[in-house]
């Protein structure tokens, strides 16, 4: 671990209060050399879901030993845990919640450690400021070297919360709805392998509100300013967009809206 | 002053126009390794008091020689000082408008200095901008290690303003919320040395709106979700907050409103 | 080129989804020194007239050798062009949609070349989000030392659109609003040097919704508060400001509606 780490912040903390501002006082206490950057800190307040969404389409750009910090922490100061969680290529820092849900390959190989060394965190220990008080202090000295395993003892488990699946039948794929972007972009849960094996046998409708789409386009340019479209978006799920404007707004829809592809031939 | 100098940036400038980027690049053209944090550039516009409180609440978790910038500045171009503002353990650089009202200890010795040596600061200097063309570049040149005293005279003072104060009398405390943050959670004016000298002769009750609450809980999750409680915040202030939801929508309550801590026994 | 080169990042990709977090975990990947500052990602979604104009006022604070990303992207994945602009002082790098505008000064000599040696890109290469798989990894190069020339040909021009002009007649100036600030300031189309032709002639009058200024003040403070006035902004446009309040609240103007200089004596 190079002194002058990565450490990066998703929050439901908002930016208007300061409390990222302490956070990332506290980190610089610790390692003045540490690089820090926001992902977002615009979760919506105690959306753990939305977090763990957001975590895992951001997180995998960051060179390996990155530090990942996450607090969407409803439950601070209860009895839920405080982990460190290292996979192959990263280090995640936040409650055990199941924001880290989504951060993981398949079959990948993880520790996980629980945070009760008290040594690191700061004195007195708040009970509602945990990112201030716990997960920033022990990523500050965790990014100059401090072994995972000294910051307490490892668990068998952490928590995870399950994407709602689509239903896939013969017929074709239910999803619905599970982000809309700042540009108004619905992002569905139907990841683009599910879409690709239907796909190869046939030709398919996309059905979202009151409109049918018959192709998965390639580029946002592929139709006319202010036509509705469907595409793999950056995030590996399909997507419903509209070329030069929101899809949000022209189709009035909402996250949990349903999202239906169909086989027609 | 080593050249990684930690600065910090606290306004009300948004972030949607371009004027925290040209402060920014102000500083890095005078020092390209200052380390700048955003403390928020969320205060409402003009609001001298929320930009004070703010600025408390973070400063104190930078570490040593952290120069804070602090610029929420309406009588930007007026008769008002400019100020450097040290502490023992501090820089903070900004209007001398009572923003800097809350950083100090009691009985702290402190040096100011008048802003007037116009030499650092940039050319051509507008009227309307003092946070790019005065208070950006005297923090790059801070950080080079300039001496506070080459910045101008010293003063004897600065402006200070209270933070409303509670009504302690022998029944109990009459104080009112002061700041209401992302989460909705209602800050009041009411310290925790205050309550504590009421707990420890008996029971206490607090009312705010239409609710009496009988305790203070050490955190959130004392209660059921949905339901309000009283706590300690982060900030050292007694909070009205609701377990996992907001105490603003639950309660309707707004800035300024009252509440009160009685003796019951 | 030092390896801890400065880039700047200007979008419309908000705060709120990861986007730009993405962004800078690439850069980052591709060079760990970078500084990577925001001048903001609260452009107005596909506005980049809007995002030129930003860019336009907050580049120029930075030092030389600065490398200024700016993606505000409507047509991404269709046939427009991706450009490295070299001026004399920065490099640009973004969509060839006109965002780059407003950048350069009269008569600069500058360098233009089309972005496509894939080498330099992410693979797989998204049709959605250039930003994340082209605009950044060739800046994290860009950062390194590699050569302007190597990402691609030399081109002879790129896309520039005209900031809409006021109009000057022998009696005054037509004009009308930009951009409209987080203070509520009306940032005018007319620049000052045209304003100053004008009053080298004689008296002068302002006339903005339902009301006419007689004077350009040099500082908010010159009026009383919440009185409205006319000042050369910081971006060297004329503006409609009221003192220690809002010019959009209080005279219910937006941005397009006219401003006019007249002649009065």
């Amino acid at each position: 671990m190079a002194h002058n780490a990565i450490i990066t912040l998703t929050t439901d903390f908002g930016t208007q209060d300061g409390y990222v501002g302490a956070m990332k006082g506290v980190i610089l206490s610790m390692n003045s050399k540490a690089v820090i950057v926001d992902i977002t800190h615009e979760i919506d307040a105690h959306d753990v879901l939305s977090g763990a969404f957001t975590l895992k389409n951001s997180c995998q750009s960051f060179p390996e030993s990155t530090i990942h910090l996450a607090v969407v922490d409803p439950g601070v100061g209860s009895t839920r845990k405080s982990i460190l969680l290292q996979t192959e290529k990263y280090f995640f820092l936040g409650p055990d919640n199941g924001v880290f849900s989504f951060v993981t390959r398949e079959g990948e190989q993880v520790g996980v450690f629980e945070l009760t060394e008290s040594k690191y965190f700061l004195t007195p220990l708040s009970d509602t400021f945990h990112g201030r008080d716990i997960f920033a202090p022990v990523a500050g000295y965790l990014s100059l070297g401090i072994d995972p395993s000294e910051f307490g003892p490892e668990l068998h488990d952490y928590v995870r919360i399950s994407l709602p699946s689509p239903i896939v039948s013969e017929s074709g794929i239910e999803g619905h709805i599970i982000h809309i972007d700042r540009f108004g972009n619905l992002v569905t849960n139907i990841d683009t392998e599910s879409v690709d094996a239907f796909r190869t046998r046939g030709d398919i409708r996309i059905d979202v509100g009151s409109i049918a789409l018959k192709n998965i386009a390639r580029s946002y340019s592929e139709v006319e300013a202010g036509s509705p479209l469907a595409i793999v978006g950056s995030t590996g799920f399909l997507e419903i967009a509209v070329n030069k404007g929101s899809a949000r707004q022209k189709l009035v829809l909402k996250r949990g809206d349903p999202v239906r592809v169909e086989m027609i031939s």
